[in-house]
């Protein structure tokens, strides 16, 4: 599928305001994958699709979790969590696509995790920097994702867990765990 | 064994300035136990005993936990988190204190846990906010010490996982789950 066939597939589940974000993040997921030399396309479609599931009736994809032998965590977290593996369990049987780093990438979007590939962590920090987010520390976060795409990625899951914190909200153990392996490795 | 007792055991194993927090633990230690109706003695012996361990041997103490059955993570996390749990090990084999719950309050005083006990909570708390502390935020969390124990054992690990970002240090998956614990609760 091209380009535009996915933008019309994902225009119809979505409202406008996040259409318009997931073609931010597609731009700046292109620009990474470029800066980077990562695979444009695969970040491309990765990028169109990554929220294609947010919409989703939140039953529908608890059943869905428990059907796949998704994480089965998931399913008493809150709603915010499913529409990752759901996007990639969508991205998978609807559209055809078996490329395992682009559906991982799909996957961990919003948890991140340990060890993640360098299309997961363009995925990532687009989604968090791209030109239509307007929160404080966003520039540092954007000019850091020019510098380097793993000191970017570590800055990225930090914001997150302190943006939690600060709104008291829970954090899944994944994200702790892609948090600890930034931290620890000596050549960020 | 009394106070002065257990004070004459620890004062060797630790420079004037740990011994000090100690005394300063203690008093608050002491200080909640009686506002939040918990056994005084208790919350007495857990503070002074609670970092007999801090400058203990670091390979002694990864020996500890080898052979006695102690979480075995602890021995790839660095010394930091090796004093609690090898502390309520001295207290249990060398003090005689069988108190499971007075062993845990020494166990879990710099990580915390899900499910934490009356006594554990005051033991963390007191630890982070006696006299002696002297960080931003501190008036803060003593203020909320002196309205509501589980008020401020939320906002004492909030503040303890906001310092660990703060500072890049890796986050035991075990104050993750405390964190995640007082952050579901409703009626904080």
């Amino acid at each position: 599928m091209e380009r535009a066939d996915y933008l019309e597939a994902i225009k119809s589940r979505m409202p406008e305001k996040r259409y318009i974000h997931t073609m931010g993040v597609m731009e700046t997921a292109i620009h990474l994958a470029e800066k980077y030399g990562e695979n444009v396309k695969s970040a491309e479609t990765a990028a169109i699709l990554h929220d294609i599931a947010k919409y989703a009736d939140e039953n529908w994809m608890i059943q869905i979790v428990k059907d796949n032998d998704l994480d089965q965590r998931l399913i008493t977290w809150g709603p915010e969590l499913l529409h990752g593996p759901v996007g990639a369990w969508i991205a998978e049987n609807e559209f055809n696509i078996h490329d395992e780093d682009l559906l991982n990438s799909i996957r961990f979007h919003t948890t991140g995790r340990a060890g993640m590939s360098k299309l997961e962590k363009i995925l990532y920090i687009a989604d968090m920097i791209e030109p239509n987010r307007n929160f404080d520390g966003v520039e540092k976060l954007r000019s850091k994702a020019d510098e380097d795409l793993n000191k970017a990625m570590r800055a990225c899951i930090r914001h997150s867990i302190k943006y939690l914190v600060k709104t008291k909200q829970k954090i899944y153990p994944v994200s702790i765990e892609c948090y600890n392996d930034l931290i620890e490795l000596d050549e960020y």
